[in-house]
């Protein structure tokens, strides 16, 4: 089959690759149709990860079920499933939990596995025609009756709209209250999409980039542009000088002036300004443990310079860490299925399989207009 | 000064009453400028309740701060405010966890307190030019700069909007759940409505007013007629024969058949049949502990013929009783002052205070049309 | 190989039946080392449900893996391993948010299954030699090094000690609260047990039976005779009028009064006036959707007269249902092995499996020391 | 009346000061019977923090009523009482959220007020004879009719006790985990004590000092010497190189390494390191915003080198501050009341009020066996 297949920095094609097939019991393989370009797969094209040579990308999948192990009891063939990119047992204490992000029983270092990830397991991505799906009662998401009339919004429960919603959930976000939100890249939208969903009275959402911005708006959101001013002076004086009820860092270890430069903690300590005294921060942003490419020694060594004494006297509370997508994805989906989320709003391209490594090199360099790209394989 | 006199079943006048005044050194006195007739105004006026004669009645109130005693602090002169149907002292064991409508400091012989209402002490009400307010700086919510022009919005934080809140709360409805609602009065409205500004994907709501129904229907409800088929079937129906996420019980000891017979177990009932295994209700409609009016002897001694076999199977979850008003109102205003919620959509009615003893009469009969009563003293 | 076989009402008898195999790859089989009688037991036993003839019995089982199917990968072969009375999935909609309980893929027509248990699902029971465990690898709770010297009491995690602790748990039991249990037997004792392991300051504990009390006290709880006076004025004598913080009920439909007379809603009743206004209730006694057998038409049809006026007045909350054995048991295991948990301490009979018979007789009897029973197979 | 009055860097001393009156109608005084010393009063003894000379210090205060404001209505003359560390007004908005430790009407610039602290407002100290508090209904926890008998257990609720809980709050210890506490002063003491009342099945506590690690293993943790080896490699080893289900920091801003030097940062980062992926960290140990006295640029300006990209690798979540005491308060008095907490077992020194002076020299040299001192002015 057709795959886009990752060969270093910078560098991936489509190439042909071995179908995938039943490995264990529990497996199944779906025809994919819908595969997006999600801003971490950026940090493996980039090279700023030990991502391997030669591996398959692509970890917001959807697709239909055409084969199925005999241990699979209640995923059909023919459905249409979306899955949470996380890949999870279900079984363990982790996945028991609820914490599907950390399953204990991927086949990787550490807790937690993702269809073509760096450090994430060996299991191959989605950027291709055919993917393999371990534990497939636990990991397909089965669509009702819209499911291809809605593809584009369904597909968003494979990551970004999840994610963005776990940074509300982080963050605590209750009904009435006013949300910070920094980065309105695909997650922030979602985050800031995912707060006004769960009541919030306000959403003020800080980039720089002006079609982010105008997206920003266009759901209803307090647009801040941190390149002209003082982002946290904006949030204050919205908030009589409170500052936001909760908060939610959507950028991570990436973040930078508007010069380009990496400042890692500039987000986080700006969050921790711009949120109010007992006041909860939702992180999604990534952060790395170790970060050889980073300027300076700190961010090398998965350290931020960070705010600590004004969070302790606020008293707040955070919360980290990649999405559980199974924790949400069920709820999303009935929202979506209701006519209540149509979170396709941001998608900017419907490309081919084999348009991948052009969309890749466009969406890496941010071309204004480039938010959000499916591919159809 | 004028007030509307409780002078005996169905018999409610306008009336000359001394003018209140401060009595200890937390109490404050405002002039009324806005108070609603609620269903439970109701009850008292039918006599259904031990109301004593010559009380005023009226629970939902908002106005302007007139006069302060020498230990409120941070309520000031001037100030608009409004004002909790339940008084709370702030600073008793249930106050301080957010219990406020079962203080234990009000001058009841039960926890709990409320202006002009039976067996809730002995608050004078505020359907009157001046009202005062006991323990002034918990009581007062004090309103933005836009109280006036959104006065009707902002009366509704005195009860029916929290109550409504109240009720999704103790159900604990999460974002993208299905809600069944008994009961679209203004309460069941207002549960309806905030089950949306919660997230919840639908809502199910069950009466046979018409003119409720089609409020139902206007903030996008699925709007069901009892009196023409089963509520029931009609909600396992839409909920593909699982039931609804969560239910909200809006109607109370009232509950009839559409002949106008009592049976108060009938919603609460329904309710169970009508949610899903693992579901959860929060109850706000009002139970009795006695009931000497009732039809039947269960009922008189405030039993239900419950079926609590079905509720333990299904092992669902209920919490009932008088919404905390304060746990809510702060946040609810917000969502009024951004213009995110808009609860006056359901006034039908804004009249003088002298217009009020017609207005009861009307309002008893439940005339078409007569959804919701401001009085504007 | 042996087994205990229902063969109807009070008649149950150790017979040779076929020895269980894999039927799925997700399958164990387990060889049986210690299995429960349980108070449910004895409403099959009875012949108050609608058990089939020719079943096994018992679902408090443990034992150890001796053979896996293909699509097994944590559970291995010589495992020591404690099976939760329900058997789940672990992958539908009600497992993956804990609701173990409720699993919607069990082959019962309602949500939950249990081994050999009237009405949820056809799963053999572990009274017997050897015991198959379907979906082994969400099912198994994997014991530890201490497994066989602790055996009686890891052996408790399969029911009665989650049981118990569910009951806490539905109550929101918090540091520091005191609580009112109904029901001293098994289940209650643990729930009594839980409440102290949570904080609590104060257990008081109603029963009737001098053997139960005397545990009671053993684990220092207040014991509550209420053979001899009102347990609710004994309640609110302890809590200065105030009633206990939180109430756990444990005895189910089958409460009745001293002289054997059923009265399914008499604790229930005395529960909601034994704690206090706001409190909340842990109802793990069960009731039934149907009891023919039951005196009463209310009771027949699974109504109880319940106090809901009270209950309303008072604001309380109940949860209900069967215990969601793995939202616990892996906490609960971790108490047993650091040795701050010995739920043993109400074993009273450890007998060979041959012996079951008479143990189901003389435990349906509730002789004087007859609190639980294991069988060792 | 006689005080300890704060005269500079390492000057303390008794000296007459006027009595404290009635200010504010819901103001009371009370006669101060028993005052400690804590380890925030050592910061400002230190000179390592704004304290205006000639204040008055001591937050940790029990006493008896003795004068009242004519706007207090429910504490009483003769009541023996305990009082917060933080001062509240009850009715804000952060304290009706049970956010006592960040009110906003205190008299100061920033959320929270505090009797006899740095920043905290103008509130005199209760080192002293007599001591006002405002706001006597919100401040004052009455005590039952053992408050003589067990005077220096109350005491305890005044703040450590408290405080200890807090980080178990913070930190969301529930029944059966494991727990890392960092710090076994009386804080970390309290802590790991309270972690205990909640149900850990296994408490970790990392000091140095022999006598206080001595007192950890009395009430039954396992203690850890960081002066000898790694306290991350000993708490990976005894949880199976998982870590600890949670953690609590209680040391804050002055962890230094076995030859005294200051690294603010060092318990954080270990601590990250000691819990489990998904684990969640209580914070209580102070840091503070600006450090003109620490070593190193990055302190001095309140930030720490955290290690963020480990923290949000594993997914953790962290709460921090100053506890919110009311929160805990009356539960905890019925632990103490119902003989189920003891947390008196830290008292070193009871003293007189006269020999503060002495004393703070002495608990400042951290002198071996000095853990907590009572004065009895």
């Amino acid at each position: 089959m057709k795959a886009l297949v990752y060969d270093g920095p910078r560098d991936v094609r489509i190439k042909d690759v071995p179908d995938p097939g039943i490995e264990n019991p529990n497996d199944a393989v779906i025809r994919v149709t819908s595969t997006n370009i999600c801003g971490s797969d950026l940090h493996m094209y980039e090279g700023r990860t030990p991502m391997e040579y030669g591996r398959v990308l692509g970890h917001e999948n959807l697709g239909e079920v055409v084969e199925l192990g005999e241990g699979v009891e209640h995923v059909r063939r023919g459905d249409r499933v979306c899955l949470p990119f996380n890949v999870c047992c279900g079984h363990c204490g982790n996945c028991e939990r609820g914490n599907t992000a950390f399953c204990l029983n991927v086949d990787s270092d550490t807790p937690g596995g993702a269809y073509g990830f760096a450090g994430m397991g060996s299991y191959s991505g989605g950027q291709a025609e055919y993917l393999r799906v371990p534990w497939a009662d636990a990991n397909c998401l089965v669509l009702p009756e819209d499911a291809v009339e809605k593809e584009n919004d369904y597909v968003m429960l494979a990551d970004i709209f999840p994610t963005g919603y776990h940074a509300t959930e982080l963050a605590d976000v209750q009904p009435g209250e006013s949300v910070a939100v920094y980065g309105a890249g695909p997650v922030g939208l979602m985050a800031a999409y995912s707060a006004y969903l769960r009541g919030a009275s306000e959403v003020m959402i800080v980039d720089r980039h002006p079609d982010r911005l105008k997206l920003a708006e266009a759901i209803g959101a307090t647009a801040i542009d941190d390149s002209k001013s003082s982002p946290v002076d904006a949030i204050l004086e919205r908030t009589n000088g409170i500052g936001a009820d909760k908060g939610c860092e959507c950028v991570g270890f990436h973040a930078h002036d508007p010069r380009g430069r990496e400042h890692p903690e500039s987000t986080m300590n700006r969050l921790v300004s711009s949120v109010k005294v007992t006041g909860t921060l939702g992180v999604v942003g990534a952060f790395l443990p170790q970060d050889p490419g980073a300027e300076g020694e700190l961010a090398q060594h998965g350290k931020l310079p960070f705010d600590m004494g004004e969070f302790w006297f606020k008293g707040q509370r955070m919360g980290t860490g990649q999405a559980n997508v199974k924790a949400y994805n069920r709820f999303l989906r009935e929202l979506i299925h209701r006519d209540r989320a149509k979170p396709s709003f941001l998608v900017s391209h419907e490309l081919s399989l084999l348009q991948a490594p052009s969309a890749y090199e466009n969406f890496d360099q941010r071309l204004d207009g480039w938010t959000k790209v499916i591919l159809k394989p």
